[in-house]
């Protein structure tokens, strides 16, 4: 201690050599902590909220009240602390604003020209040092935050929109995408393959109408309310940013009361895919305003165009992004380090949202995609170690993220300065909601059991009308943009209808189940496994067709849809057993074995030693061959005449089913041995029944 | 898909409707676009670099190379990134810039009072809306981002700023906490707790000296060069903050190649604690400055007293948000959801360091001692699941964070706008932190040598030396505030030193090794049983403790530290199995036990029913128990005359110690005993060996 105790002396005499001493430099420090309190501030206030929102929620589950779900309660915990810091919150930090002017000679400034604020100014300042007596010139840069628009109610609210908001940024760049890639690598293929007819139907058509539904509305609102300025191409936006529903509250819902399974995956597969619809949509609103020079038919013409490229472009991207992964997994053994594999697996990931966004595409629909891939090519090459470690990573990212974006949700209703009330509006707003959700599920419904033989119950239209809730990807999107009041506006009317159709109809979910006789506590597996004895026992499997489903419900799906539909998903399944797996992933058959000879040296580059050399390797790798190498799920033989076989990634309960398990297994191999034979177009009930040993020869086989 | 064009065409018609369209807000999207955009690339920047690092970091592991650590790699991916952005990247994004001036009559602000710049400022713009020939008068926000300080360059170099930065706060508020908290998290504290002595007068002294040193060399530089404004106590924090070691990349290497532990927690320990004292040292010479009005020798003492409050409340409030974990998990059983319970220890971990950063406290400290006591009692509460779960996060996070970090360094040398090259004072700085480096190891081994039997041997002191690594805390400590020139002087400085030794003493750091002769390819679990084994059969265990170690080396560490400090730690050992861990933990003796009789009700009370009935639960949860439960480890007999058992948590080894492992749970077990007996002072040999059925008799007892 003695030296340092010298040391301090000998600091303290030099300190008294200094001739020129600065205090403005420890003012700047005092300065900086200050915000670094602030911002620290901040994240608490949300890292408690989640906090108590984890142990309420604990609560709720331990007593079994679903009457206020997790998100309603982010949501709910999140506006009293938001009225608290509004109302309560000291003004103890300083917060300095300086009135500045654009200096008079540039003012024919770039920017100007382009009608828009520039993204920055600088601002030249004499800053006094006391302490020695002298000023010094300094020029310094400030940042484009946004418009004053309480600037007349004094200095405080600027204040406030210091306090607890970020920057909306911040959920498109690092709040949704864990979501989104979540809700694709933990999608439950099986069923939403299944229904892959009626999703798309309801995400793509059923969005569109929606959104100019709610449009049309609104825009009939605004014709006779004209003080607002707002144009039909405003209220196209609305319309398709309020049109993303949300998938979060009622699946959680569902998922604790084992609600039907095809309920399930019509909701969840509408609300997911309507997201990247909505998102693309207002995109493509905004490209098409910006085109409106065009003329009408025109402008149209390419906003559809536009629709279709980003949407396709990113489902490409976000695909290949998985592909790729799956690549590099196969390839460069990185199991042998589980950690350096985690990573690169969330990295890829996340970069295939961020390319997409660069390439201004839409991340949303290219990390839907790419989790898609992920679980279906990439999970197989995985250690252990990382699968779980993935799997446990994204669902608490997602948990995590989810109920970030809820109790912002709340807190910035009375935080964010950029809020704008009318009341008008929003009332307007709910009705064109309720209208457009009604004019998407039950017309459509009607056109798609006209070709569905299983058709869709009219309770099961209720709940899907129901569960059109809206929540964080509409309110992503309209915090995006609130320079405008039109877009104020819309914030402010996202937020509340957010806030009520979460907590309101989210909280009287199980209710409505039971009052509409929505059959619950269906075990996944049991209404899998029913089919196909039900099937034995009927004799009903008598459709010539390629390969049969083991899976296919009795009674419900026995329609057709066209043939061209099947042909190609059927051709997709085929080319993705043949060609795909065997490229990307270590299963068999080889690309030895499905290309032609002429490829063969470029098929031996493309399979791994792992594929070839075993038996071992295959032996090893069967039980999660079993569950996740099957797992790509078409729609059932009665809707699509093809074959389906089980996803073991979705389905946990797969490992319950003894025996309808072995037989199961059996068919996914019987399906591998039809790819195989290519000629083997029909297989008879005999043929089923002994499908075990069928496997096993299978399995010696390769 | 008919009414979707009926819809359409409508829209078309309702455009043309709109009398006022006002394609402002269209310019504004797009800009939001323009900016996203910049932003997802940005990311996307850092991401790529990311997935190049960790697939050459593959390679390099298969290929055993040690020559260029991954943390080298991340460093020199980023440098040639950063160069690539610097002058091959394209300017296409307008960026624009307004020179504004303050309004006059505001001249006389509150901000300029204080001498520093304002928080914000508020800019009236007329913006002209082309399309309807009307201007509307807008008041913008900007806030401060920082001095223009190559304005006299053109503007270019503000453009730059704009590129692959990041808002330093993000590194304090997001990078450092996961780094830190897992250090503490994964803690070998066996090692750690056997070092304590050295370990903390290497951090607390050793670090102080280094920053006098600095300080002093530099500021004799300084009195030469008066032209660059620097005082003393700019030196001074210069000391501070360039002090602050980093143990990723020394340990890194450690760790591949099985280093003597010793070494390893000496190297460890100290680089760990080094950082909290380096950051609440310049935060203290910041306090220092400011009060310097009060004179010399008041604000010296000030500074210390500064000093000690800040680290031990700190201390304090992060062990305290552990316990409270701690006793969460214990009393809710939360561990029946496992997501919930693993989101509660992240989000209470989290929030130790923002706390201690709201009350101006380091949270640095705060996360470190949290992460030890989450793995010390809490770890015990969680469920399997959580325990898995938390483990792997925080790994992939602390190797994410860190690889960002690095890259983000080398990036930054070309994009950040702060920069200054005082290529003297680089120089200088060099000769001061190798100066300050030596004179912190050497003295200081020399005095602990003289009260340790088991010298730290000179080849060891010399790869202390050797590994005074500066890194990711220095840098973010030096990019935090770089307003004024010293500042910049100093982050320039630092990122240099920090490249230099990362990359030149982190790549020969094995060559280093083989060099000094230090013993590598030590297996722990060896080195630990080796001791019990050579204690029996020398019969060295004579000496009077109240309970022995199973694990102390024979030859090394047969040094006796202070009596008080052994019976310090002695009590705290006891206090800790006989309160702390029946509090905390749902491990026996229970409180019931331990407590006075007159306590009986209170001890019920904070007495888990798991605690209490089994039995069952003891069963349950031995494996666990064995491992983790006796893993607080103090000095060894030899050195505290205390017992020791072992960390489960920190050595993996520890399953596979076949025949030892058995007696040293039976001397975990004895322990407990000991503590439970309260007269046991005394164990002899014959009492060591018989261990194992005293262990089952123990835990039948319980």
């Amino acid at each position: 201690m003695c030296n340092k105790w010298l040391l301090l002396y000998a600091t303290a005499a030099g300190i008294q050599l200094v001739a020129g001493y600065a205090p403005v430099d420890v003012k700047l420090d005092e300065k900086a902590r200050q915000l670094h309190k602030i911002d620290s501030l901040n994240i608490l206030a949300y890292t408690v909220l989640l906090t108590l929102t984890v142990l309420t929620i604990w609560l709720f589950k331990r007593r079994r009240a679903r009457y206020l779900h997790e998100t309603g309660l982010a949501i709910f915990y999140g506006l009293i602390v938001g009225a608290i810091i509004k109302y309560v919150g000291d003004s103890q930090a300083e917060y300095t604003l300086l009135r500045v002017q654009p200096i008079s000679d540039s003012r024919n400034n770039k920017s100007m020209a382009s009608n828009i604020p520039p993204d920055s100014v600088s601002v030249p300042l004499v800053i006094a040092d006391k302490s020695q007596n002298r000023t010094s010139n300094h020029t310094y840069l400030y940042v484009f935050r946004g418009e004053l628009v309480n600037y007349a109610q004094g200095a405080g609210s600027q204040y406030i929109s210091q306090k607890a908001t970020f920057d909306p940024e911040i959920f498109f760049n690092i709040i949704l995408p864990p979501i989104i890639l979540n809700a694709g690598y933990s999608l439950k293929r099986r069923f939403f393959f299944r229904n892959l007819g009626a999703i798309m139907t309801y995400a793509f058509i059923g969005t569109t109408i929606s959104c100019f539904v709610v449009a049309l509305v609104v825009y009939a609102l605004m014709v006779m309310l004209p003080s607002y300025n707002f144009n039909f191409t405003d209220c196209l936006y609305f319309g398709a940013i309020i049109s993303a529903t949300d998938p979060v509250t009622v699946l959680a819902i569902f998922n604790d009361l084992h609600v039907d399974v095809t309920l399930y995956a019509l909701v969840f597969g509408e609300s997911i895919l309507n997201d990247a619809v909505a998102i693309v949509l207002a995109g493509s609103v905004d490209k098409f305003e910006s085109q409106y020079h065009l003329g009408v038919l025109a402008s149209t013409g390419k906003a559809i165009t536009n629709f279709l490229y980003i949407f396709s472009a990113s489902f490409l991207l976000g695909s290949s992004v998985g592909c790729f992964t799956a690549i590099i997994t196969k390839f460069t053994r990185l199991c042998d380090f589980p950690l350096l594999e985690s990573c690169l697996f969330v990295l890829m990931s996340y970069s295939a949202f961020l390319v997409s966004e660069v390439l201004e595409l839409s991340g949303i629909v290219a990390v839907l995609f790419c989790g898609i891939c992920q679980a279906h090519y990439t999970y197989n090459n995985l250690s252990d170690e990382s699968r779980a470690r993935t799997k446990q990573l994204f669902e608490l990212l997602n948990f995590m993220a989810e109920n970030f974006i809820f109790t912002y949700l709340g807190v910035s209703m009375f935080t964010y300065p950029a809020h704008k009330w009318v009341f008008g509006f929003i009332l307007v707003a709910f009705i064109a909601i309720v209208a457009g959700r009604a004019l998407n599920v039950y017309p459509l419904s009607f056109i798609l059991n006209l070709g569905r033989h299983n058709k869709i119950p009219l309770n099961y239209q209720h709940v899907l009308f129901f569960s059109g809730l809206r929540g964080a990807m509409a309110y992503a999107l309209a915090i995006r943009n609130t320079l405008s009041e039109p877009r104020r506006i819309m914030l402010t009317t996202t937020s509340v209808i957010s806030i009520v159709t979460v907590i309101v109809f989210g909280g009287s979910t199980s209710s409505l189940l039971s009052l509409l006789g929505i059959p619950v506590g269906v075990e996944e597996n049991e209404h899998e496994m029913l089919p196909f004895s039900e099937m034995k026992r009927t004799g009903s499997i008598t459709t010539p067709t390629d390969l049969r489903s083991p899976t296919s419900p009795p009674s419900q799906q026995q329609s057709r849809s066209p043939y061209e539909k099947a042909w190609l998903v059927r051709k997709w399944y085929n080319f993705d057993v043949r060609y795909m797996k065997p490229l990307l992933t270590h299963s068999k058959p080889t690309l030895i074995d499905t290309l032609p000879d002429c490829c063969l040296p470029i098929a031996r580059i493309l399979t791994s030693t792992q594929q070839l050399t075993n038996e071992n390797g295959f032996s090893k790798r069967k039980a999660e061959d079993d569950e996740s190498d099957d797992d790509f799920v078409l729609q059932n033989e009665s809707q699509l005449g093809s074959v389906s076989s089980y996803n073991g990634v979705g389905s946990r309960h797969s490992f319950e089913r003894p025996v309808m398990g072995a037989e199961d297994r059996g068919l996914a191999a019987l399906s591998r041995v039809g790819v195989n034979r290519d000629k083997c177009d029909y297989l008879d009930d005999e043929c089923l029944n002994d499908s075990r040993s069928n496997h096993i020869s299978v399995s010696r086989k390769f």
